[in-house]
């Protein structure tokens, strides 16, 4: 509702030439409404507003732009004003936009930097994206040990709009080892004539260039810090990564596992710009692969088609059979792969919680065998069916919760995310050994009545 | 491996009854590694720690204990020695550990507490767990509008340690109407002789005290604070909400949809040490509900018994019939829960986004169709077989698209949480259309050949 107020009010003073208007409603929008807004205005509206309001306004709003927003932007915007923009961004905002252009347009935008910024902005998009590197920024608040608490605070004045996060002060030498972290808190409170080194806390919570994002993030959350200092190899202060950033990768990875478990691939919602297609291309595959896994599970029962000729009904329990298997495999995988992800479940703890798994699995397995067993033997009214289908479920849960359990700490092992353990897959698996433990009951027992 | 050294040290300094070593350790520690030392310790080697260590260092890592070693620990200290702690607490940390105890209990540890914080803890103990006054603490940093900013600087000096936030100073009227805020980073910038009224922003991101803590979190990470002001509906400021606890929620509310996605109750890993009975009741009862819900698909495959007499091997492709629908209904549920639960998805978008997955899923419904028709005319060697199983998966996957996108939509419009709109809810419902579209196709088509 405000946000439809507000995008009417710019629309109105775009209309009547109303620079003083539209200068006021801008100066105070937060970034993220800033982004928002601009998203909603013609190019025709843009050209107007763009020379009112404040570059540097607008260079904290690039990062919360939607792409095609950012697109019409940058085609729009002159190399003048493109340079006050992009001098203002922080640098790990500057590396996300240009990992995501062309290498041509990423040239041209770094022509218009400085410098120095231009070799920092390469340097960081040389790292993994989904690394600390690829996350972090490069203006943090460094200070030299020797340095007194005065000194630091008077630096701190000085530098304070230039930097991300004033909050935590970190200590290095010449030499740019990272020797100890003090936050603003302790520092306003300390002797001013101390030296740092003399107050810093020299055990400091950090992250290594190449650590995964995810575990970045983890501990940050730990930790219960407002941002992490990263090193190289040799402890030497490359930049930080922020809380907010730390957010976002907590967001951004449920995303992708709950995108994984549901094998499709990640980021459909950014992507439903893009039109039916990538739709397709990012679903189809998955559904191909597992439409020939699952005709596993038709062979299987091809396999069996005399017995099935001789019971028919034997034919009604798949379903039920698949389904529930299906479900307690799905079940014990999400548990696993959740522990992995927020790190609650390690590999120490692999065999006490498979040796859990099992039990719980176990106990399921006989209660649903048991119902399923009545329900058959209710409906049709002989022994046989009752007795293969009961034990096929049984069978059927525990092999589920061993295999939803197992195979996503294997991949995690193997090195590769567990989330790939995708759901689908695992009941593909398990509808196979279901079937084939089900049927092969069943051909044993008709052989012998 | 370094906890461990840690653990082997601290046990080695207990056995030599090394006071020193043992308080130097701990000095250094953090509180997350506090209490995850703490929970590897004996009750004989408590007993010799706890009176070595400073109380206020404990009361940090309190938040961080398991339930057990909580549990121990509050059997342990002293009254003396808990009144300490308590009062070292955050309001919020303290309200969740009164909130998991027995109302005895928490009783007992509320008269350890000073009049005025026990009478705010219970306060806090009266919002909804999930809401933003369930989450909120109330040590923060408030100056009136009339103060200048070196009133403000002498002030956080002041009181620093007793605040869990000291980076961003809301600004209030006698009333405690929420005028405005001020980061740090402004005010050591400002002149010290301003009023805060002047220098401070008054359109404050803000969260009312009955919000949902989902919600919150969201707007935090949209607007990458660091804490965000709780009100009433009076705009009078209760308390604030610090970025810990939204990375917290946001970690919390993923794995809440998974486990739901997957069907079994959230937080089965903190569950893990009480035991398998309570894993059993966290997963049979869905584990039963979806058994029964399944034998609906047994139902419709009986009812069409004599079409599979005629033709058994149209049983071989329900696996994958009902797969490979369940599947494609997944994926768009995921995308959808997904979105509703990050914000990127709103009612406004909602037909947008049904009109493009039908799109999406005909494409994908075409592709599909025409495979498994094509495996089962060349498996089969019949025109019949394939021509149902293609024509079957085609109305399959659509309805799964239909049935994924916009369950969760009138769940969430329903007012409950769309993630429980399960995966196998939808894939059971999905089975049991599919079988029936499947059969009903063989019988019209037998019955013409």
């Amino acid at each position: 509702m405000e946000a439809e107020k507000l995008i009417a009010e710019v629309k109105a003073a775009v209309d009547n030439k109303d620079k003083v208007k539209i200068k006021e409603i801008f100066s105070q929008l937060y970034p993220a409404d800033m982004a928002e807004l601009v998203a909603e205005l013609s190019s025709q509206e843009l050209k107007f507003i763009i020379p009112v309001i404040s570059l540097e306004k607008l260079a904290f709003s690039f990062s919360e732009l939607d792409t095609n927003t950012r697109n019409v932007l940058l085609n729009f915007l002159t190399p003048q004003q493109l340079k006050v923009v992009l001098n203002e961004m922080y640098s790990d905002d500057v590396a996300d936009l240009l990992g995501e252009l062309t290498i041509g347009q990423s040239k041209e935008l770094l022509k218009l930097m400085k410098n120095k910024d231009a070799q920092q902005i390469q340097k960081l998009l040389g790292y993994d994206e989904e690394s600390a590197g690829g996350i972090m920024t490069t203006e943090y608040l460094a200070v030299k040990d020797d340095k007194t608490v005065e000194e630091a605070l008077n630096k701190i004045r000085e530098i304070s709009t230039k930097t991300e996060m004033i909050y935590y002060i970190y200590i290095i030498n010449p030499n740019k080892d990272l020797l100890g972290v003090i936050s603003m808190r302790e520092l306003l409170t300390a002797d001013a004539q101390k030296k740092l080194r003399e107050i810093m806390h020299s055990k400091v919570i950090k992250a290594t260039v190449n650590m995964d994002q995810e575990e970045v993030a983890n501990q940050m959350s730990k930790y219960d810090l407002l941002a992490i200092p990263v090193v190289n190899n040799h402890n030497q202060l490359l930049g930080i990564i922020t809380v907010d950033d730390a957010l976002d990768v907590i967001e951004e990875e449920a995303t992708e596992d709950i995108y994984k478990m549901a094998a499709t691939s990640e980021f459909e919602i950014t992507a439903a710009e893009e039109g039916i297609l990538s739709g397709v291309f990012k679903r189809l595959p998955w559904l191909i692969i597992l439409l020939f896994a699952s005709m596993l599970s038709g062979t299987v029962i091809g396999t069996f088609s005399e017995s099935l000729s001789e019971v028919v009904a034997l034919a009604f329990f798949i379903p039920t059979l698949t389904g529930t298997g299906g479900n307690a495999g799905t079940q014990s995988l999400a548990i696993v792969v959740r522990g992995i992800a927020t790190g609650d479940l390690d590999r120490d703890k692999m065999f006490h919680h498979l040796f859990r798994e099992v039990r719980v699995g176990a106990t399921t397995a006989l209660i649903c065998g048991l119902i399923i067993s009545l329900i058959a033997f209710f409906w049709q009214g002989t022994y046989f069916i009752g007795a293969v289908v009961g034990l096929a479920m049984f069978f059927t849960i525990i092999t589920a919760t061993l295999v939803g359990t197992t195979i996503p700490f294997i991949i995690d092992y193997l090195g590769a995310d567990p989330a790939v353990a995708a759901g689908p897959f695992i009941t593909t698996l398990i509808d196979v050994s279901g079937l084939f433990i089900y049927f092969s009951l069943a051909k044993v027992l008709l052989q012998h009545l």
